[in-house]
C-alpha cells in the first residue's frame, strides 16, 4: 500500500517534470527558429509570414538574444486565456471552442463538489478510527476515505445525502452546458457563410441498372422525386489505387530533394546509395539519378491510373453527392426515406468536402455490415487480451508482488526512494505507456468499420477508447466477478491511491508534455535542416497537428468517471482532477490558439457523446456507491441509493428529447431561412458553379494544392477560390447531364503539366 | 396433479360446448329474424336489404321453414374459407385480411413443429422410466413431458438439435410473412383511392404567439417554410363536452321513442313513470312529455355550446390539421423537423379520419408527458394487484389445496366426474373470467394516456394486454424468484396440463362462442322490438363490432408463447394449439366476413408488433428451456443455447431494418409516383373541396350522418361524397384564408334544422 509519504514523492517528481516542460517550452518558444513549430496556425491563416524578431541581427534570426524575454516565461497562460469565445469560435473554429467547454465543464462540476467533499466529508470520514483498529493494512488516504468509517455507522447518511447534492449539481451544470452548446451550434450554424455540405447529401447503395449508368441514374431519379429542388451530382470514384501512387511520389520526392540539397551542399561528389535492402547492400548507383527516375516512372503511373479511373465504369461506385439548389431540398432529402426499398438510396448529409474519408466511400455499401461484425468480434478479443498487460501494471502496483517475482531485486528495491519512486509512479506511467498506441489500434478498426468522414471515425474510436478506460476504474484483479458491484464497492477505496499517481503522471506531466511538442519540433527540423528548398517547402515541413478528439477526449471521460465515483467515496482525490482540468484547460487553449489547425469542420457533433458518457459516470459511480454501502450494513439507505440512476436516467432522457435533434436533424425552418436571407442578399448567385467540384477527390485536384492550402482556403471564402480554381483546371460536363464526371481532356491537361 | 383421464373430461365438456355453440349458431343463423345479426356486414355495405328469404309466406319472414337447410349445417366453414384474399381485402379491408394471417402464421409455424416433435421427441421423452423412480407425484402428461427424461443424459441433445431447427423454421416463416405483408401494404397504400390522411399531417403543440391567432399561425408558418406544398389548415377543437350533449341527447332520444311506441300499441293509455331514481319513486309524469322536454333542452344547451366552441378562441387546440396540395408535400413534412426548438410545431401523419381519437386531441401536449408517468405507476400497481386473484385461480389447479381450503367440500369433491371438472375445467374458465374485464381496464388506460387514433390505442392496450398474459406462463407461485430460470424450467413441464385445459376453455370453447354472438343478438332483438320505428332505426339497432385487435391480438401472442415454450419441453401440448388456430382461422374469417365492420383502416401498421412479439416469445422460451437444461445437468449444451438468444436478435435487427420502415415511413418515390399518377388522370381536381371538412370533430356534422354512413362513405367513393355533403352544410372560410374555421352561420343553419 502506497502511504502519503510515497504520494508526495509521486508529486513531487511529477510537478518537477511539468516544470521543466513548462520551462523548456518557455526557452524554446521565443526563439525565432523554433517559430513555426509553436505558432503554425498564425503562419496558416496567413497573419504571420516570417519569425518575429526585435533584434536585426542575423543571430537573433536564429536565436533569441533578448534577455527580458526570458525572465516571464510563464506569461503565455494569460496570454491563452485572453482571446474571448467569440473570437476563438472565429479563429479555430466551433469545434475547438467547445472542446475546451469539455475540460472547464470538468471544473464547473468539481470545483463546488470538491468544496462540499472537504468541508463536510473528510472530517466524518477522519473522526473515526476504524481502520487501525481492524487488522488491514492501510495507507493515510485511506484513513480519509469512507473505509473508515465503522459498518452500519449512521454516518452514512451524510454520504447519502451528498451523493443526491453532486448527482442534482452535475445534472444542472450539464444540463445548463447542453443548453448553450446547442445555442451556440444553432447559432454557428446560421451564421456561418455558405457551405457545400449545407447543400449536398450523401446517397448510397444505389441500386443497379442494366440500361443506365449510374450517373445516369441519380439524376433521373432525383429530378422525378425532387424536381424542384435537384440541381447537380458528383459521383464518387474509387481513386484509393491513385492516391496511394501519389502519397508514394510524394515520398521519393522527398528523397530526391534530399539528395539534391546534399548534392548543392557540396557539388564535388554526387551522392550515391545502394539500392538494396535499407542500402546496406546492392550495387552503388547515383541517388539523385536513381530517385529522378522513379519519379517519372510514378508520374507515368499516375496518369495511367488517373485516365483508367476516369474512363472506367467499374471505378464509379454505386454512390453520389447530391447537390440541391436550396438548403430546403437537401435538409428534406437527408431526413427522409427515398425509394420503397429501405436499403436503397440511402441519403444522409453529406460531410464537409475536407472531412470526407475518401477510401471508405469505396467499399460497397453491402459489406459495412459484415465488417461492423467483424469490427465487433475483434473489439472483442482485443479488450480480452488487452486486459492481460493491464493486470500486469495493476499487480506492478503493489512492491510486495516485485519482490516475489524478482527476489534478487529485494535490496534495490528496499532503498527507501526507490521504493517509493516505484510505488507511487511506476505503476501510472506503465499504464500510460500500454494506453498511448491504444488510439492507433482503435483508429484503425473504426476504420475498417468503413465510417465515411473523419469526424465520424474520430468520434467512433473515442467510444471505443473509453472501453478500455473504463476497466482501468474497476480493479482488473476483480474483473472476472465484477457484476456484483460489491466486490468492486469494497476494492475502490483501497484504489485510490494508484489512481492519484496516475491523474498526475497521464494527467499533470502528460499535459504539460503535450505543449512542449517534442517529437514535432525534432521533425521540424529535420526536415528543415535536409528537405526544405523553398518557402512552399518550409510550409509543407511544419505540422501542427490537430486536437485528436479520439485521444484526448476518452481521457476526460476518464477524469469525470474518477471524480465522480471518488467524490463520495475518497474526496482527497478531487484536488488532483481539478489540477488536471485547469492545466489542460490553459494549456489546450494555448495550444488551439497558436498550434493546432482543424481538419474539419462538424460544429460541435460530438456533445452528445460527450453529455451521455458524463451521464453514464454518473450512474457507474451511484450504482458503485450502492454496492459499497451495502458491504457497510447502511441497507436500509439501499432503496434511496436505487432512485439515484432511475432520476438520473430520467434526466439524460429529457435532455435527449430537447437538445439531441439539434445536433442530428437540420430542422426546415433554419433551412428556409438562410435560403431566403442569401436569395435576398446575392439574387444571381452561381451556385452550380459553386458545388460543381466541391466533392471531387482530393487525387484529381493537383498536387500543387496541398490540403492545407485547400482546407484554409475554405476557411476563407470557399465559394470563390474553389470556383476558380476548379474552373481553372476542370472542363464541367456538357450542361445537359446535372452531374460532373472526370472527362478525359482534364486528365490529359493533369498529366501535361509539368 | 391432473390425470390423462381429466384432460379428457375437460376436452369433451369443451368439444361439447364447441359443437352446441356451432349448432345454435347454424341454427339461428339461418332464421330471417337473425339475419341483421349474423350478416351485417352486408347490409352496412348496402348488398343486401333484406333477409334473403325463399318462402313467401309472412312465417317465413321469420322463422325458415325451409328445412333442407338445417341438414347441412356446417357449411358456413367452407363458404367461409372460399372467398380469395384479394377479394376480402377489397370487401373489409387490409388489416382484417392481415389479422386473418395471424391466426394463419400460427398454422405455418408449429403444424410442421408438431409433427417432428412427435415422430422425434415424444418416442425420446417416453422411452424412459425416471419419474417412476422419482418419488415425485406425476401425470401421465409428464411422460411424455422432458421431465422423464434422466438426468444427464444424452438424450437431451436431441432437444438442443429440435431446439435449433425450431428456431430456424419459426425465423424463415416470420421472414417471408414479413416480406408479404410489407409487400401487401405497399400495394394496397400504392392502388387505394385517394384518402385525406395521404394529404394531411398533424401538427401540434403549436407555439403560442401574442399577435396571431393560432389559425393565422399555422398558416404563416406553413405558407413559409412549405410554400409551394401547402394547401389547407383545419383547426382542432375542445368539442368534449358538446359530442357528451350530443351523446345524451341521442340516449334521451332512444327513451322517448321507446315510450312513443309504447304509446301507439295501446293510445288507450299514455305512458307515464316516476321522475326518482331508477322510476321506483319521485312523483308520476306523464313519459312522452317529459322526456320530449329533456331533448328540446338538449337540443339548445347544444346550440349553445356548438356556438361557445366555435366562437371561444378557449376552445382552440394549439393543434391543427395541415394539409398538402401533394402527397409529397405531406410526406416530406410528416418525416422532417420543423422548427429550431424540436419540442414544438411537431408533426405526425394525420391518422384517417374515422380513426382519429378526438377526445385525445383536445388533451394539452405538455400533459402528455405527465399522462405517461402516471398510466406507467398505474399499470405497475395494475399488474400487482391482478397477480393476487391469477395467483388464487392457480392455487385452484390442484384439489389438495381446495380440500385443504374448504374440508367439508371434501366428500362432493372425491366424486369422480366433480374432481376431474374440477381438475381440468374450473382453473381454466376462472382464470378466463378473471382476464375477460381486463381490455376493458388497459383500454381506458390507454385512452387516458392520450394516444390520438383509435389503431394507435389498440395497438397500445394489446401491447399491455400481453404483459398479463405472460405471466400465466410462469407459474406464478414462483413468480417471486422467477429471475432463476431454474425455478420455472423446472416448473414448466409440471404445469403443461394446466394450461392444455386453459387452452381448450379459452381457445376452443371461446373462440366457438364468439360465432354465436349471443350479446349482439339480444340486444338487437331488445332494440328491434321497443326502438325501431324506421328502417334507419333498425339500421342503427344492429351492432356488428369489430375485430377488436386490442383483445385479440394478446390472446394470440399467448398461444405463440405457450406453443414455442412447449414445442420442446412438452409436444403433446402442440396439438391443441394447432387446433386453436385452425378453429379461430375459420371463424374469424367468417366472422370477418359477414359480420365484423371495420372502424378504420391502418393498412396493416400493427404487423411489426406482431413479429416482434413472437420473436419476444422465441426467446423467452429458449431461456427456459436454458434454464431446464442447466437444471438436467446438460450444463456443456448451455453454450450452444446461449447463441441461440443471440441468433435470433440479430434476425429481429435484420428484419426490423430491412421490412419496418415500409410501416412507419412513406418513401418520397410512392408519393411523388402517386401525385404524377394522379396529375395526370384528374387535371382539374378540387383537392382544397375534398380536404376542406375532412378533419371537422364528427359532432359538427348534423345528426343524421351517423357514424356508420359515414364511414361507408369512405369506403365508396370519400371525395365525392364527402365534398357534396359538407359543401351543402359548411361554408368555407373567406378565401384569402387557407384554413377553415368553423364560422357562426354554419353553427346557426346547424341548429335552424328541424
Amino acid at each position: 500500500m502506497a502511504t502519503l509519504n510515497d504520494i508526495g514523492v509521486a508529486a513531487a517528481i511529477n510537478i518537477l517534470t511539468a516544470f521543466a516542460f513548462f520551462l523548456a517550452f518557455a526557452m524554446l518558444r521565443i526563439q525565432p527558429v523554433n517559430d513555426r513549430v509553436y505558432f503554425p496556425k498564425w503562419y496558416i491563416k496567413g497573419l504571420r509570414s516570417s519569425p518575429l524578431v526585435n533584434g536585426s541581427a542575423f543571430a537573433s534570426k536564429f536565436v533569441n538574444l533578448d534577455l527580458r524575454s526570458y525572465t516571464r516565461f510563464l506569461n503565455w497562460m494569460p496570454a491563452a486565456l485572453q482571446m474571448p469565445e467569440p473570437e476563438l469560435i472565429d479563429h479555430a473554429g466551433l469545434d475547438s471552442a467547445v472542446y475546451l467547454r469539455i475540460y472547464f465543464l470538468g471544473l464547473k462540476i468539481f470545483g463546488p463538489i470538491a468544496l462540499i467533499a472537504f468541508t463536510v466529508m473528510i472530517p466524518v470520514n477522519w473522526s473515526n478510527n476504524t481502520l487501525e483498529h481492524s487488522g488491514l493494512t492501510y495507507s493515510d488516504i485511506d484513513k480519509l476515505s469512507i473505509s473508515n468509517i465503522p459498518i452500519g455507522s449512521h454516518k452514512f447518511w451524510t454520504h447519502l445525502v451528498l451523493a443526491y447534492g453532486f448527482t442534482f449539481w452535475t445534472c444542472y451544470v450539464l444540463k445548463r452546458e447542453y443548453e448553450i452548446v446547442a445555442a451556440m451550434r444553432l447559432h454557428f450554424l446560421a451564421s456561418d457563410q455558405r457551405r457545400p455540405d449545407q447543400f449536398t447529401v450523401l446517397v448510397r447503395n444505389v441500386p443497379p441498372d442494366p440500361d443506365e449508368s449510374i450517373t445516369e441514374l441519380v439524376q433521373h431519379f432525383f429530378l422525378v422525386n425532387h424536381p424542384h429542388h435537384y440541381l447537380s451530382h458528383q459521383l464518387v470514384y474509387n481513386a484509393n489505387k491513385l492516391s496511394e501512387l501519389v502519397n508514394e511520389k510524394k515520398k521519393i520526392q522527398n528523397w530526391l530533394d534530399f539528395y539534391q540539397n546534399k548534392y548543392k551542399r557540396n557539388p564535388l561528389k554526387r551522392p550515391s546509395l545502394k539500392t538494396g535492402f535499407l542500402g546496406l547492400w546492392g550495387n552503388r548507383v547515383d541517388a539523385i539519378d536513381f530517385y529522378t527516375s522513379i519519379v517519372e516512372r510514378l508520374s507515368r503511373d499516375i496518369c495511367g491510373e488517373r485516365e483508367k479511373v476516369s474512363s472506367n465504369t467499374k471505378s464509379i461506385m454505386p454512390a453520389a453527392f447530391v447537390s440541391f439548389k436550396t438548403r430546403w431540398g437537401a435538409a428534406v432529402c437527408a431526413q427522409t426515406q427515398q425509394s420503397r426499398n429501405p436499403t436503397t438510396w440511402l441519403t444522409e448529409w453529406a460531410p464537409e468536402p475536407r472531412d470526407v474519408y475518401w477510401e471508405n466511400l469505396a467499399i460497397p455499401f453491402v459489406f459495412l455490415t459484415i465488417r461492423r461484425l467483424i469490427a465487433a468480434i475483434a473489439f472483442f478479443f482485443l479488450t480480452f487480451f488487452f486486459m492481460i498487460p493491464i493486470a500486469i501494471v495493476q499487480s506492478l502496483a503493489n512492491i510486495e508482488s516485485i519482490e516475489k517475482a524478482l527476489p534478487f531485486l529485494k535490496p534495490i528495491i528496499e532503498v527507501k526512494f526507490i521504493k517509493s519512486f516505484i510505488q507511487g509512479f511506476l505503476p501510472g506511467i506503465a499504464l500510460k505507456i500500454f494506453l498511448l498506441f491504444l488510439p492507433t489500434i482503435l483508429m484503425m478498426m473504426s476504420k475498417f468499420e468503413g465510417f465515411i468522414s473523419l469526424s465520424a471515425l474520430e468520434r467512433r474510436s473515442a467510444i471505443a477508447g473509453l472501453a478500455y478506460d473504463h476497466p482501468l476504474c474497476l480493479p482488473l484483479p476483480y474483473m472476472a466477478p465484477c457484476r456484483i458491484p460489491k466486490t468492486i464497492g469494497v476494492s475502490i477505496p483501497m484504489k485510490a491511491t494508484f489512481f492519484i499517481t496516475y491523474i498526475m503522471v497521464d494527467g499533470w506531466a502528460g499535459v504539460a508534455g503535450e505543449i512542449l511538442r517534442l517529437k514535432p519540433l525534432i521533425i521540424y527540423h529535420l526536415k528543415n535542416s535536409f528537405l526544405v528548398k523553398t518557402e512552399k517547402d518550409r510550409e509543407e515541413a511544419m505540422d501542427p497537428g490537430t486536437i485528436g478528439f479520439n485521444t484526448g477526449e476518452p481521457q476526460i471521460q476518464l477524469y469525470f468517471l474518477l471524480g465522480l465515483v471518488y467524490a463520495v467515496v475518497t474526496p482527497i482525490l478531487l484536488p488532483f482532477i481539478i489540477v488536471f482540468f485547469a492545466l489542460a484547460y490553459v494549456v489546450y487553449r494555448h495550444q488551439i490558439i497558436n498550434v493546432y489547425h482543424q481538419e474539419y469542420e462538424s460544429a460541435a457533433a460530438f456533445w452528445p457523446d460527450v453529455h451521455v458518457r458524463v451521464v453514464a459516470a454518473l450512474i457507474v459511480s451511484q450504482l458503485l456507491l450502492m454496492g459499497l454501502l451495502s458491504t457497510k450494513e447502511a441497507s436500509q439507505s439501499t432503496p434511496l441509493l436505487m432512485t439515484l440512476p432511475v432520476l438520473t436516467i430520467c434526466f439524460h432522457r429529457f435532455c435527449k428529447g430537447r437538445y439531441e435533434p439539434a445536433f442530428v436533424r437540420y430542422p426546415l425552418q433554419e433551412a428556409m431561412m438562410k435560403d431566403t436571407l442569401e436569395r435576398a442578399k446575392e439574387a444571381n448567385l452561381n451556385l452550380k458553379g459553386f458545388l460543381q467540384n466541391a466533392y471531387i477527390h482530393p487525387v484529381f485536384k493537383s498536387a500543387d494544392e496541398s490540403d492545407s492550402e485547400s482546407e484554409s482556403e475554405w476557411e476563407r471564402s470557399p465559394a470563390l477560390v474553389a470556383t476558380k480554381r476548379t474552373s481553372k483546371r476542370f472542363t464541367p460536363m456538357p450542361s445537359k447531364d446535372g452531374g460532373s464526371v472526370l472527362s478525359l481532356d482534364q486528365v490529359n491537361d493533369e498529366c501535361l503539366k509539368p
